[in-house]
């Protein structure tokens, strides 16, 4: 038996968005690495090792993982969403990087639906047009680059789908965020607030970037700012195709 | 019965990237409606009428599925990737709200992968820093808008995925993007040409943006260009999480 590696996203929560390719490959794996939350959706069965890890462990994981699979076995490293999108995947590509010994390992990577896909879909069509996705968490980047980030989307007139918009550790950011946009003239933008898509915790909300509040973000949220063009039909949010 | 109109994305091309929920969407149907190369990927079934249409009748097919599901069908409007990025979902509102007597109707839209992450997935991790997603067709917007965005992307530093970027109808508009982004300093940047992922025509190239010709993308391709930091290893290409 050769080992290999597969980096498969879980879609947002509900089952019914998993690919049945990354159903296929649960199913044929021996052991899942991910975390733990996320492991926690892996059914158990006979012969399936589950590696639960804390968060921001990704490297450390990302080498057990390659390590694994070097030793012969079936690997897969479970992300939310989709692995390649703010994810596991550039992870386990930088410990590989790293690692010379592996870099003959069969690896995949299969995608899944992301945040702002599911979040979008439940809110209309605020994607329709060009857009940008910005991780708001300054973890791993200065936060000045995420502020020059915004104000370039903002004269690009890109929707702005914010991942990781705010979290316990990080309670300010994105407090500063609206205000950047608000200084850039959005104030009247349309603002999705989704919360834990397609789970039993879904909470969809839509306000204008005036009203809305940092509180109203926490890190089970993605926001979706619309552009200038972006409308409302009864409870729908969405982006017109056309730029007149 | 009550009728609905249920707006699905089809994923690029493996039926092992349609969602369950999907599936299960058209195997409820009763009309099929969309683009005739998508229309196609439906299996007939006793039952199931099929209403292929032709390309850039957005506007006139989702106003016909709107009829439909007012009528009491049950309609499933599909379009390949995912229906609210740059497909079906956006004309279908833009529909809706100039037809108020259809604004009561059931309507869900069901995301899918879009060509994006699955040509991310195929390459490595592209995308697994900021990025924006821009679409390169004029028919619906001035040249000059999708000029200014894609220099005030390379100023972001966003990785960049470009949909639609060369047809017949549109050989020249891709050469000038290439030229735009060489003029924003990103000779040396990835780019990926991802054509046809997931299907039995997929081809994917590699090379630097000063490599880059406008022949090596057409109607079916997804182009992604890295951001400053976007590195290899092996046949893979990965966005550090990190910016230093």
């Amino acid at each position: 038996m050769t080992g290999a590696l597969t980096i498969a996203g879980l879609g947002p929560g509900d089952e019914a968005l998993v690919t049945p390719e990354v159903s296929a490959a649960l199913a044929s794996a021996t052991d899942i690495l991910g975390y733990a939350p996320y492991v926690a959706r892996v059914p158990a069965r006979a012969g399936l090792k589950l590696h639960p890890t804390d968060n921001r462990m990704e490297l450390q994981r990302a080498n057990e993982a390659l390590r694994l699979a070097s030793e012969g076995q079936r690997v897969v490293l479970v992300s939310s969403g989709d692995p390649g999108v703010f994810a596991m995947a550039s992870a386990v590509f930088e410990a590989l990087e790293n690692s010379p010994q592996w870099q003959g390992l069969s690896i995949r990577v299969l995608p899944g639906i992301t945040a702002m896909l599911a979040a979008a879909a439940r809110a209309g069509a605020p994607l329709g047009h060009d857009f940008c996705a910005i991780n708001l968490s300054d973890n791993l980047k200065p936060w000045m680059t995420i502020e020059k980030r915004l104000r370039l989307a903002a004269e690009a007139d890109f929707a702005i789908a914010i991942y990781n918009p705010r979290s316990a550790s990080r309670p300010d950011g994105f407090a500063r965020a609206l205000e950047i946009l608000g200084e850039s003239g959005l104030g009247e933008r349309t603002v999705i607030f989704a919360r834990a898509v397609s789970t039993p915790e879904e909470q969809i909300e839509t306000v204008t970037l005036k009203q809305a509040r940092p509180e109203m973000a926490d890190m089970r949220t993605l926001v979706i700012i619309g552009n200038s063009a972006t409308r409302r039909v009864g409870r729908w949010v969405y982006a017109p195709r056309h730029v007149r």
